[in-house]
């Protein structure tokens, strides 16, 4: 029986690569429900190729123009609160959260709660409030398999394993759309250069995130909320090519990767299919083509918002929510022209300063934190003097 | 309570380091019995160091030496077929298969008989006769493991996964020690420029055929056999530098790889404490250290062993066996000065020339092909005109 799926986030990067997924296996899997922000033309377009039973929007405003959009299809329209309960549709088997930013959080807490399968794209909802997500997916039965490339290698080098043995793990970076510039040429970078990934196709913040390599550090957050390893075993390595995904070490000095070509329909497909691993026609990696895999040491004094990350993850409580938020309103003031990349570090420091941290015990400290990081990040951008 | 763990071929460059990670965990891992096939002196120092039950050694004239350097310390010294049988003792756990040849295939039978774990670095076992290995395990309720680095990795890889879903299995070869010489100079090299391996400290035998790349070829076979997998989905590439032990492609096109330093110690301790996985003191893989990993497609042209391997393997029944044999003889006759390095692969493609290929229905017929490989061999080797 074809499982079957939910995509919260539909019409961003790792959702249309979803639906690409989804219509190669129409025989494992099948669309019952999308929801995506306010790109209805994009998601009735999606609808009429998948035909799932229920779409929704977040944008209520945009929910009559939806409805005209598949008018005669028998598709059932929602919006507002409605779209992200989508999540826990009673015939829904698994729900991926693809959108971006902390919005991603309560469909993915909705999907846990009622037990389903959970793919998570959304690292923003695990770095702010990873462990209250793992815990009620713990207490309701819930999987969590992520979507990450990242993790998503990581996870698969844990099946099997026991966690207790797990030494270090290792994220791989591509360092991003700079990493051959150097340090004092990025005060002035575009946001169309910041954009020019030179391995991934995502999304437009992620992929700046990728080039101060913030990413990572969301990553490490994330590394450690997911597979419960203390963050001072997490590393990070630069690997150019982005065909190791990521490592891990073990007891006994045993290192274990993940490989595959930089295709995000491959961790997407992974999830999806989990426990399974179904052929969908992904190009095949040929080590001899390749040539060469390199290896790095990360300089942390290039990278001031990995540092900024790996300083949040160890002070813990809401100090990566803090981060995240921050982190969401620089990089959204960066790609409007408001602010320049060097500044983008800048901007989080200073409201990682300015926080006070506290334990992330209930969603109200997530969300107080989220609001206030967010709050003193805004007022940071607009104060000026923000050259650019 | 520690695994109780007796070593046959314990004298040998696996069993010397089998011993050296055994005496690392004692509170795991306690010895009970070793044997050897003809050095007492060696033998009966790595007793006094691990006080096990009973010792063996094969060839039956060294008996009362052995049993001269025991005297008074308590150990039991068996000799001849008594030797072997050490693998099915009542209070053993587990058997270390680490003798050379085909001689190892009767302990390692006579230990999955008895329901043992058995932990094999005897390739020749494997290929001569794994099939017949292999049924009387899943017979026996017997677990196998494999010792070499490139099936450990492979083993490593496929915990938590089902075969059902491999697609490749990709062996990394070092290329051994002629991968930089021009090949018409191989003509002439010396066996002690042929056991100068670049990355891996191995036996002698090994050591020739990894610069033959029979070893490769042997471990192709090995592979088909523990892993079920045919054997046009076994491949091989050239990997310098031994960091990448080797890989696994799914159906999924994701790719798993075991990584680690060279140290052969790492795929015995892996072995000797499955499923768990234990901190020996291994040196640990820094990949920013390393550097770069290389890949090379194999020219089968430049390595006629490893193309005479893959026509063994697609062939079947009794060709493994003759290729093996054929190549035990060839290299022992090479590294006593009886025959030039080029001309192995030359007795083996002879020997598997005139060889009729039977199906390997039982262990005499595995026996005759072996004896027939051995003496058509050693004629060839003989007859003459081998230039050297």
């Amino acid at each position: 029986m074809a499982k079957r799926i939910a995509i919260i986030g539909s019409t961003g990067s790792i959702g249309q690569q979803a639906l690409d997924v989804a219509l190669r296996l129409p025989e494992h899997l099948r669309v019952v429900a999308l929801a995506a922000g306010s790109n209805v033309q994009m998601l009735a377009e999606q609808a009429m190729r998948t035909h799932p039973a229920v779409v929704g929007v977040a944008n209520e405003a945009l929910a009559p123009q939806l409805a005209a959009l598949l008018k005669g299809s028998g598709i059932a329209v929602v919006a507002g609160a409605e779209a992200d309960a989508l999540a826990c549709l009673p015939d829904v088997d698994l729900v991926l959260v693809a959108s971006v930013g902390l919005a991603g959080l309560w469909p993915a807490l909705a999907a846990v709660r009622a037990g389903k399968t959970l793919a998570v794209a959304n690292k923003e909802s695990i770095v702010a409030a990873g462990d209250l997500l793992m815990a009620e997916a713990a207490q309701h039965g819930a999987k969590v398999v992520p979507v990450d490339s990242e993790h998503s290698a990581i996870f698969q080098c844990l099946e099997g394993e026991s966690k207790q043995t797990i030494s270090r793990i290792i994220l791989t970076a591509s360092g991003g759309a700079f990493r051959d510039r150097p340090a004092h040429e990025l005060e002035h970078v575009s946001p169309q250069e910041a954009l020019a990934h030179p391995t991934w196709r995502m999304g437009k913040k992620i992929t700046v995130d990728s080039a101060t390599l913030m990413n990572k550090g969301l990553e490490v957050i994330e590394a450690h909320r997911l597979f419960g390893v203390p963050v001072h075993r997490i590393h990070a390595v630069l690997h150019q090519q982005s065909i190791i995904h990521s490592l891990v070490e073990f007891a006994d000095g045993s290192v274990k990767a993940q490989l595959g070509l930089p295709d995000m329909r491959m961790p997407i497909a992974y999830a999806l299919t989990y426990p399974n691993r179904l052929e969908w026609g992904a190009d095949r990696l040929d080590l001899a083509s390749v040539g060469a895999l390199t290896f790095e040491r990360l300089d942390l004094a290039r990278y001031p918002c990995l540092a900024l990350a790996y300083q949040a993850a160890e002070e813990g409580g809401t100090a990566p929510t803090v981060l995240s938020a921050a982190d969401e309103v620089a990089v959204t003031a960066f790609l409007d022209g408001r602010l320049s990349f060097a500044r983008i570090s800048d901007v989080i420091q200073r409201v990682l300063d300015m926080h006070r941290r506290e334990e992330c015990r209930d969603l109200d400290a997530v969300r107080r934190a989220d609001a206030w990081a967010r709050r003193a990040a805004a007022s940071l951008v607009a104060e000026a003097p923000w050259e650019h």
